[in-house]
């Protein structure tokens, strides 16, 4: 985020500078820049995103429809080949939307085919909130939309893509949150302390699920030493912790039995708020646990 | 089991009729069943199935050898090929040893001729007590015993399996206890009752795992109508329930988040005890759950 | 309840030893056995019940206001001078309503002057299915009630009345449900076992609470040998229960502070139906504990 | 503490100032004091602590002894003619020890002529660090002591005396630790979220106990504003933590019974570290509810 230009330099740009910095927040929409410059100065940075969705919804429809029809498609074949801007790459391929396997192309072939047909606009989703099968799901849902649900939709869609891509440009106050947060915390009922250095390892899970995404370690507070997840929407959709629980028990001298009652202990949930924060502690002993939504 | 015979009339029979009926007990063992004979009557399956094994202790260790090296190899060529006494063969197709895959055939070999080379006898355990992963983590850790040590092994599993050959072919009072049992029970915390209509799996989870073993509902009680295992000894092993949690909270009209919080619930546990009664409840809401071992 | 006659009995019975039977189960209303005479035969108790009540129900409004004033005044003078039914006695008695102090006997003399000007009949309630703390918290309730709301609540606590006596007079299939039940069931969450050998007592609270009802103790499956209440409906109220955890866990050599984090654990908790089964267990650690209702 | 002394401040001063400041930080001990002088300067609180306890490890048996001798008895007459040093006044004035009722304060009697007539010195007990029923738990348990293991108990809880006395006085780094903390966080399982608007009370339990400590409400993170208790050791002693569920549930709309089955939830503790950090959550629905020493 070193080059993030700051809101006041933006507050004092001229026009030509100005449409320069932002002009690709909205995908292809220069235009979104420019109508919002002379709204400034911009108290904050959620004031300045709000003006630039102000001037797509005020838009006439059919420029706001040729705006959408502006959006490159999921893991289309211009993914494949490398034609997106500079900001729709980086976030198809945060999710390797870029390099799908051949079934997953035609999987998204056949849904953007469907989609295209029915609102002759590319289906337009925040990737970077989202797991492929949370996409997957989206489209389907979706495409039972009618066409002006969906055109809705879209620009709400769309008013999220920008949110993120502003926040990572501008530097100011008021920035909208944009990130979430996924955090746990081990206790040990037997001792009534903290488990420190219990193993445990966050899987995304599903058809088209990325699997493994990080392994770590409890500190003496029976927490890790950063969150899980943070920094970034959070991707909609199931995870798994799974939890050392039996070598842990071990190293404690607890009572158990051969093999262990608990060993690997899965807590499997999912995930609805992008921008939440979820704590999803395991309180256990060598013969019970329990979870919860915690805060 | 109908066509069992009473200890009574054990009791009452000839030499060779008793000989004829108990004969294959033990494996390749009549000599075991006829030095029980003269100890007759029996007032309980119980003391019958302690003077056999008596006999076999009470055999020279010469004798006590040659009787280990008449059983057959686990997963071995004559399993392959059909060759083994009506027991050892229902057995070990229980678990499937006899149509193991290549690999798995390979692995019971390499551990099956290390084994011969160590001991010079073939490797015993009581197989309906295990899965086939336990009997895999059984024959590695076994491996490292001392001859005498693993001598006593192999008669100890012989007093595993002949009590339950026994307890299947006598019918009598004192049959010694060797079916465990496996429960669950789910409450709804949210509105303080059984949880009924949920579905469930249970797997068998692990490398050589059987996978899917049985899949039910909970009743008004929230429990299954019967036992999701009973009637034989439990297999030690890893199992994990799945309780599709988060469609009995939509069938109850509670609120969730979209996805829900919780949806498929995995309860994962080790059995340790073939005769023992593992009771695996699950207490809970759309965002919070809870187990156990009760009873 | 030795004396029961069957509900055959009953049904061969002339009308004159069938009124004689059943005449009292009605306060003061011998009319109402009379009015079901010529329904028999009854195949149930409960149906034999449903005919007498039919028989309040039917009768014009004048006839059940008189017969609904027949009934004594809880807690009154009546009561206290011991001229009450021996039905009226017995319940009366079973919660000391006849032998109050004299703060409490002046707060129902408050409450029947209360109820008496407003309805001008006296309060009828289901003794049996409330605690003191219960019925003088109805007491009020229903003092905010119209006429008629009241002079129905009263038929329905009359039918509640009626169904207990006849049960405890009438022995035959098909007898209503009147009686309720609260069990517990204490788990060792650090063994994964019952804990055995916990002491424990229940206490009703409340203002005017009977305070301890009962001490018992745990057997080896972590129960008590008979429910803590049974055979009875469940008196309506606060009900708290503690457990001895501390010197259970000190018994087993658990590991624990100077003084115990957890020492006498209390459960409180309310009853609502008097004829439902309250299953209150207590999962607990030297350091954590956990209870809900369960089935 | 606004008037206390800077570390740097007591480093700089000749020794009549020096012992001016710290002359009464040990009980009539202005030559513990002046035995620490000449081990100026002190980095750290603690090593200023260090060097004074030391001085008294270092006298003789006798001048401990007569060193222990000058401290008051508890609860005992001196107290209640106020005839006490300024820091003795308010320790004992904090428990209430001087203005004991005549039960309560022949109680205290009892045991200090017992224990006088055995160690012949007074029973020194870190008053800040318990309750009374604490207090006269150690005095029952510290008479059974041989007077040598007394005389070490009387000079440690000095120290912890006298380490309370020091920081209150002395400002600077490195001082020891010598606040607790007692914390809870009511979360709601229903909806997976804080409770917010709990209402809790924290009461002091046992015979001799000072019931009502506070009243307080949860805030939007289910917590509340400030720690129950903090800036102090904690009181050794039982606490309940008694938690208004049955109105948050209601003001939820969630379903409940009549009366709710779960109305006021008490949690009952004992803290046993009175340097440590005790969390004390309550997880709760109308149905069921856990508590666990957290973190």
């Amino acid at each position: 985020l070193a080059d993030r230009v700051t809101l006041d330099r933006l507050n004092a740009m001229d026009a030509a500078s100005y449409i320069a910095a932002l002009g690709d927040i909205f995908e292809h929409g220069a235009w979104v820049a420019e109508a919002a410059f002379h709204r400034r100065p911009f108290p904050a940075v959620a004031s300045l995103h709000a003006a630039m969705l102000e001037a797509v919804t005020n838009a006439s429809a059919d420029k706001q429809l040729s705006f959408i029809k502006a959006h490159p498609e999921l893991g289309g074949k211009i993914a494949r080949t490398g034609q997106l801007t500079e900001a729709s790459k980086a976030e198809q391929g945060s999710l390797g939307l870029d390099r799908l396997s051949e079934e997953e192309f035609q999987r998204f072939e056949a849904l953007n085919t469907a989609y295209r047909e029915k609102f002759d606009f590319p289906f337009v989703i925040c990737v970077r909130r989202h797991t492929r099968d949370s996409i997957l799901n989206q489209f389907e849902r979706r495409l039972k939309n009618t066409p002006d649900e969906e055109r809705q939709t879209a620009l709400r869609e769309i008013g999220l893509i920008t949110r993120l891509r502003l926040v990572s440009k501008v530097d100011g106050p008021g920035a909208p949150k944009t990130d979430g947060r996924l955090s746990t915390h081990v206790l040990d009922n037997v001792r009534g302390k903290p488990a420190a250095g219990v193993k445990l390892a966050l899987f995304e899970i599903g058809k088209s699920a990325r699997g493994l995404l990080l392994e770590t370690i409890t500190n003496q507070d029976g927490r890790t030493d950063s969150p899980l997840l943070s920094g970034a929407p959070l991707r909609i959709g199931t995870y798994e912790l799974r939890f050392s629980g039996g070598s842990y028990f071990t190293a404690q001298g607890y009572e158990a039995s051969d093999p262990p009652f608990l060993d690997e202990i899965p807590l499997r949930f999912s995930i609805a708020e992008a921008e939440g924060h979820y704590h999803v502690p395991l309180l256990m002993t060598p013969w019970s646990y329990s979870t919860y939504r915690g805060s």
